[in-house]
This record gives C-alpha cells, structure tokens and sequence, in this order.
C-alpha cells in the first residue's frame, strides 16, 4: 500500500536550490503540465514553495533529500540551481548516492565551463548524466519563460527536451532552448552570452551619458528616447528596461531612483571569463574586455573623485539634440552589431577548440526571445547564419553589410565628439576599432613585428615571399 | 691533487641554456671579473661559447650536469636561461640531485608566476633557495647590460647581489637591478614590464600608422620624426629602434624592409597572461588588453583581406603635416603615460594581493636602462614613486598632472580625427578614455547597477545613504 502511493506520486521533474531563481523555474514546469519537486536544505524555502503552488500533487517539496530522489519518475531529472562553484559540487555528493544509472543531473547555473567538464567526466564514470545547461532571463525570465542552453549526453537530452521545450520563451512560437553540444558547450554558450550582455550594457551607458551630457536630456527624455528606440531595430530587452529604468520614481525620496543608484558597478565573472577565455582562443573581443575595465574603473570611486580634482575637462560643446539623438541610435546599433559579431567569434573558435560543434543560427535562434541579450537583431543573426553555416564573422555577411555600413559614421561621429569633449565611450570606441581593424586589409603592425625581430629576434614573415625571416638590424 | 685541481678551478656563476641570451648573459658574467661555467645538451653551444670565452679559466661549458655542478663553488649559483614551461621543471629535476642545500637556482626565463609560486615552495622543501627572475632587453641586454628583476629569498639574494649588479645595466652608475620581494615577484614585475611593453609596441605602430596613412611621410621622414623624438622627452629605446627600423633597407630587394614585413604580429603570451591577471584582480589595463587583441586581429588577415573588400572608409582629410607631427608627439606621450600607470596600478594591486611587498620606486628605477621599456619618463616616474610611496595611481601624482594636461587635447585630436577617418587607434583611444573614465567623478554605471537589480535583483548602492538596496521595478 505504501508503495502504491509513493508510485503514485512520483513527479517528473525534481529541482535542488529553491532561491528566487529555483522556485520560479519550478512554478513554470508546473504550470506547464509537469509535476515538479523542490529540495531545498531551508526549510522556509519548501514551505514558501508548496504555499505558492496550491496543489502538492503538482508541486511539493522536501528539505529531506532522500524523500527528495525517491519521489522522482526515472529516469530522474534534477535540476540544481544553486550558487555555481563548491556548491555544485557538494550537492552533487549529497546526490550521488541516492540515484540511479541512468538518471540525469542539470546544472542551472553560471559554472565555469572546465567544472562543466570535470563533473561530466566524473558523473559520467557513475553512470550519470549531466548537463551544463545555462538559463538566462532573470527571476522573471525563470518563471514566464527563459532561454535555456544545456550542453551535455546528446540521447540524454531527449528526456529533458519535453520540458525544457514546454518551459522555455518562446519567439513566434518556437522554443528558445535546443541541444547545443557535447560536454560543457551549454555552459561556454551562456558564458559568452554573458559577455556580449555585459557589452551592450556598457553601450547603453554611455549613450545614456551622451545624451544627458551633451543634449541635456532629463529622464522623462531619456525615457521616451529608448521607448522609440525599442519600437524599431534597436528592439531589445535591455533597450527596454533602460526605458522603464528612466521612469522609476525614488521609493526614499525624490525624484528619479536611477540619480540616486551610485555608480560603482558589480560583477559576478561570467564577463571576466568570457574575456580571459577569449585571449586564451586569441580572439579579439575588446568591446567585452573593455565593459568588464569600465565596471573595475568604476568600482574605484574614491581614486576618481581625487583625480577629477586635479585635472579640467573640455565642456561639450553643445549638439543638436535631435541630431544627437538620431546618431546615438546608428551608433549603438552599429556597436551592438560589433559586440554581437565579436561573441559569436568567439563561439565559433571555441567550438573548433573544445569539439562542441555548435550551430550558430541554432544559438542565434535561441537567443532571440527569454535572454537578457534578446533583440530584434537576434531575428537577422539567425537569418545571416542559416544563409551561410560557415561564415567566419558576422561582419562578412551580406545582409549585415549594409546595416553596418549605414550606421558606422554616426559611431564615427559619436566617438570623435566624445574623445574631443572627454565624455568616456570606450565601449563604442571599441566596437568602432574592432570594425575598423578588423575590415583593414594593411595594419600597422609590421612595425610590431619589425621591433620584436630587433629586439628579441622573434622572425618575422614577408609580403611577397614565404618563410620566416630574421634581419641583424643596424 | 685532483681534488686541488678542481678546488682551483671553481667557478663563480652557472648557466644552463646556451642559446642566445645564454650565451651573452654567460659572456657578460665574465666581462664582469667573474668566472662562469656554462651547461647546454647541445655540444654545438658548449664549443661556441668555450672558443667565444676565449681562456677557459674565467669561462668554461660542458654538456655534462654532473662535471658543471660539481665545478661551481658553494653556495652555487646557477641560472636558467631555457624556454617557459616544462623545460624549466625538466631542468630543475635533473640538476636536484646534485645540489647541496643552500645553493642558489634562478630561472631567468619568462615563467608564469604561479608556476614560480610552485616551484620555489618545492625546492625550499629540499633546502634549495629558488629566484625567478625577469630578463630584460633582449640579445644585446643580456650581453651589455640587461635590467634584471629577481624575486625570492631575501637572505639568499646576497650572494647573486655582486654579480648581478656588476652584469646589470647602469643608469647614471646605479645598477638596474634590486631585490623585488618574495616568491613570484620577480616573474610578475617582469610580466607586467611586458604588458606595459605590449602597450608601447601598440602605440608606435597606431602613431606610425597616422603619419603614413595622414600625413603621407615616407620612410626617410618617419626616421627622421622619430630619431628628433628620441631626442626629447619620448626618448625610449622603442622609439630609438623605431627609428632604425624606417632606415633599414630591405636585403632581399629594393627598398626598405619596414614594408616587406607581413602585418601579422605574433606574441609569446606574457601580454595576455598580463590582462588576464589584471582582470583576476579586478584592475583596468585597458591599454594592454587592446594591444593583445590588437596582435590577435592581426593575425586574421585572410578575413581582413575579404572584409576590407566589402566596405567602403573614409579617405582620410588632409591635415598640416607639422602640426600632425606636433599632435601625434603629444599624443604618443600621454599614451606612454597611460600605459605605464595601468601597469604600475596592477603592480600595486598584486603586491597586495600576492604579499609581494613591491616598491614602486625601485621598479621604476631599475626600468630605466637595459629593459625594452626603458625611457626618459623613467626617471619622473621613480620620483614620483620616490615622493609618495603610498601613490595609489600615477595620474595622481602631482608632476604627472601637468604633463598629462598640457598633452590631453592632442590625444583627444588624434583619437578624434582618426575616428572619423577610419584609421584604428585603439591604443590610443584606450589610453584616452582610461584618462577620462579615471578622472571622473560620475560615471554612467549607475544604470549597468539599475539594469542588474531590475534583472537579476543584484541590488544597488546609493548615492545618498549607506546600505544595499533592492527595488521592485515596475
């Protein structure tokens, strides 16, 4: 009898870590037609979460993980969302001894690709799947509808697809989760989504501090600008809450909470790792590696307001507003292109580098709708690369010639006003530098390579014969 | 008697690695009245350098480990000069069991810290004192006169002390070399002497680039504006080399060789290792990281080739060839700058971090002769260190202040101009707007911070109360 109704209750899909993130994805599986069961070693988390789902027969949940395992269909799915790092890999442990061949293990968080890689291995040597499966879209995303990017057991992927499918956002009613690669290439694609996030939102800063230096826009501006930028290309998530951002009025005080929010940014490392990794694959992504500077800059608010003391800054000079307006959009199209082109870069070579075969349209595809870096331009990357599997830089396909081509003089325009009047654009600067290199058939670094051979005979090789060379220089 | 043969013919100094630098730095030790024993695999070196030694009483070789050990006195001290990375512990096992305790092993190469960090806390073990110890100043540093950064045991550090300031490059008589600190510091400070070298590098070739591309100048002019530069206060050996580098003619045809060298630039990893561990810290060298992908992009020059032909640049405006020597002076100099404050402000960093205990004064100060990065600003910037020992960032110290003023508005023009004209100068432009992010009193990161709460719930600091803060957003 007992048996019969614990048969009876066994749930399709089981979560570990009921934070903010964790509880919303579970109330998502539910709501779409799977029974689902949390474990959380806090137990005022369980109770929060079985209060909020209403029916225990489609949700409940436990702080004991043995009644956790025991109450899972097999082969069980486990999701775990849980802080990345050591605590993976101890509730990995607490697991492990409780499940069975067969089962699968996903890990929803921000890990580091080569722990990916290790616990596979490791898990796989027991018998057990595991997948790296980033999930982006925030706590809202979680609970209406994320982008999930599981890496992993390709067979393994097909238990876990019904759900992910069903949970997932949706873009004109395709799913925005798909197989994306063997061992940890869930993990490294989340991973550089984080790094193109972390460059479009340095973009986005600095257009929003041109347009408040220089055309002396005030929120409500600001907040009807980037309203009307979200209704065209610029169309995106955080185009979007840049929107709402301006129109948030201060719970403490007066005014606008954003004159009030210090400017000392934070980082959790996903976009730090994105720009070592990428030197490692030596690929250049200086729009990400300079959003992760600007945030170290910034945390060093003390150091600044010394220097500001010392040194006299160029007033800007005044600017058209509509005028400004009309090149700040061409120029943060134009730099998202850049930022994006130099993510998916990035991917390309990592896939070459790390056997994960990834499909960029696939990746594209996904990204479109749930993720943090969503956007109407996510729709044309998808096209460009279904177009062409192998295209080597999104900057080289066609479709993307002409948009590039189009807004690259208001980058122009922005970043030459900005270096002249000392309003910091780094990140544009960057996105510009990258196009602008990047499409230079002659660079100047013979010269670098000329001094290396001077000084340190490194060799070097020649325009108009094969070999390597060394010169005794005069 | 044999044993007083050999009693008589101990040496002062070994060497292991008879390559170029080998070979010079082995020459040098005995220029300077020390005996010195060279070792090398390699019977082809070991005859080189005995017939280059001349008088096998002051400089003697052998492939044989044991013969070497044995005929250095005690405490031996014997330095590798052999390639990064394997070779090094590959060397170390083999000469262990002929070490007695208390000898001396330096590792003149370009390892990793953290590998120095292991290898000298496995040899202290053993009663061997370990320095890893930064070279620079290539082939002809290491046989004139290179800078020299050691790190490791204080104690032991005495008896390398006579021979290495007697080898050492001099500036105005004082030796360019001094104990750094503890463990790994000598490798880092020679890490980051490399980065700040990357950084340099980048800038001559951008301002190089300018003055062809603008300003038209051939290969005579461009010798000419560098030797008269080298003449000032830009005097630095990369400019010196620079300069010799436009008058070299091409020996495989006509011309000159500056423009038969390929534009692909190669690197050996200490740039990146450099941004890498810049971005571990949390500390901006923006100048560095754009000087690393720069050579990485370079490196793509198929794609180049293939995108330059799918977008039409600006032809650049023509701009008064004296005035743009002028500007493109002043800018090299701020950039210069720049880049060494980024280097000196990771120094810093890490010392903290790493225990390392590093003056920066010191540093400066035995960077001024024998090293790649060498130069006139050298000398101001060891003052300035020397006046504030606690000097948080040279853009702080009170006589950079006016030199980085008074040559700003030329960076702003460069960086201006070639914007809008399609010439990238992304050195250039990341020393700028290190400037003007550094030197700002408010930054537009307060809306990166609002982004992060209103996605994530990462929470926020205010500008007007103490506390972490979360907002609902609507």
């Amino acid at each position: 009898m007992i048996f019969k109704d614990m048969a009876e209750k066994k749930y399709d899909f089981g979560l570990v870590g009921l934070g903010v993130m964790g509880r919303n994805f579970i109330l998502n599986v539910a709501d779409n037609g799977f029974t689902a069961y949390g474990n959380d070693l806090d137990k005022e988390k369980v109770s929060a979460l079985i209060k909020e789902g209403g029916d225990t027969n489609k949700v409940n949940a436990t702080s004991d993980a043995t009644t956790f395992v025991s109450s899972l269909s097999t082969p069980r799915k486990i999701m775990l969302l849980v802080p990345a790092g050591k605590v993976v890999d101890i509730v990995i442990e607490s697991l492990l001894p409780l499940l069975d061949k067969g089962d699968i293990l996903i890990d929803g968080g921000n890990s580091f690709f080569t722990d990916t890689d290790r616990r596979e291995a490791y898990l796989q040597e027991k018998g057990i799947n595991f997948f790296g499966s980033g999930v982006s879209g925030g706590a809202k995303g979680a609970r209406r509808g994320p982008s999930i990017m599981p890496g992993g057991n390709k067979e393994a992927y097909q238990s876990i697809k019904p759900i992910f499918e069903a949970v997932s956002a949706k873009f004109k009613g395709e799913p925005c989760v798909a197989y994306l690669g063997p061992k940890s290439a869930g993990n490294y694609v989340k991973m550089v989504h984080n790094g193109i996030e972390y460059g479009m939102m340095q973009l986005t800063s600095e257009i929003y501090d041109l347009l408040r230096k220089v055309g002396g826009l005030n929120n409500d501006e600001l907040h009807d600008v980037f309203s009307t930028w979200n209704q065209g290309r610029l169309q995106s998530f955080l185009v979007e809450i840049t929107s709402q951002i301006f129109k948030q009025e201060d719970d403490k005080g007066d005014g606008r909470l954003v004159d009030k929010i210090l400017d000392k940014a934070k980082q959790k490392g996903t976009g730090k790792w994105t720009s070592q990794n990428a030197m490692d694959l030596g690929i250049p992504v200086p729009t990400i590696d300079i959003a992760v500077s600007m945030r170290e800059i910034s945390a060093l608010k003390e150091e600044r307001i010394l220097a500001d003391s010392l040194y006299s800054r160029p007033t800007p000079t005044a600017m058209d507003k509509v005028e400004l307006i009309k090149m700040a959009e061409e120029a943060l199209y134009f730099s998202f292109i850049s930022a994006y082109a130099q993510g998916l870069h990035q991917l390309l070579d990592a896939s070459n580098e790390y056997g994960y075969e990834l499909d960029l349209a696939v990746i594209a595809k996904i990204w479109r709708a749930g993720c943090i870096i969503r956007a109407e331009l996510l729709e044309d990357i998808t096209k460009a690369y279904q177009a062409d599997k192998k295209l080597a830089n999104l900057l080289l396909a066609p479709t993307f010639v002409e948009k590039v081509q189009s807004t690259v003089d208001s980058a122009r325009e922005v970043v030459a006003y900005a270096a002249k009047n000392g309003v910091p654009v780094p990140g544009l600067s960057n996105s510009l530098t990258y196009f602008d290199a990047y499409t230079s058939e002659k660079l100047p670094l013979n010269l670098i390579q000329a001094q290396r051979d001077h000084f340190g005979s490194h060799t070097y090789e020649r325009t108009d014969m094969e070999g390597i060379f060394h010169t005794e220089w005069e």
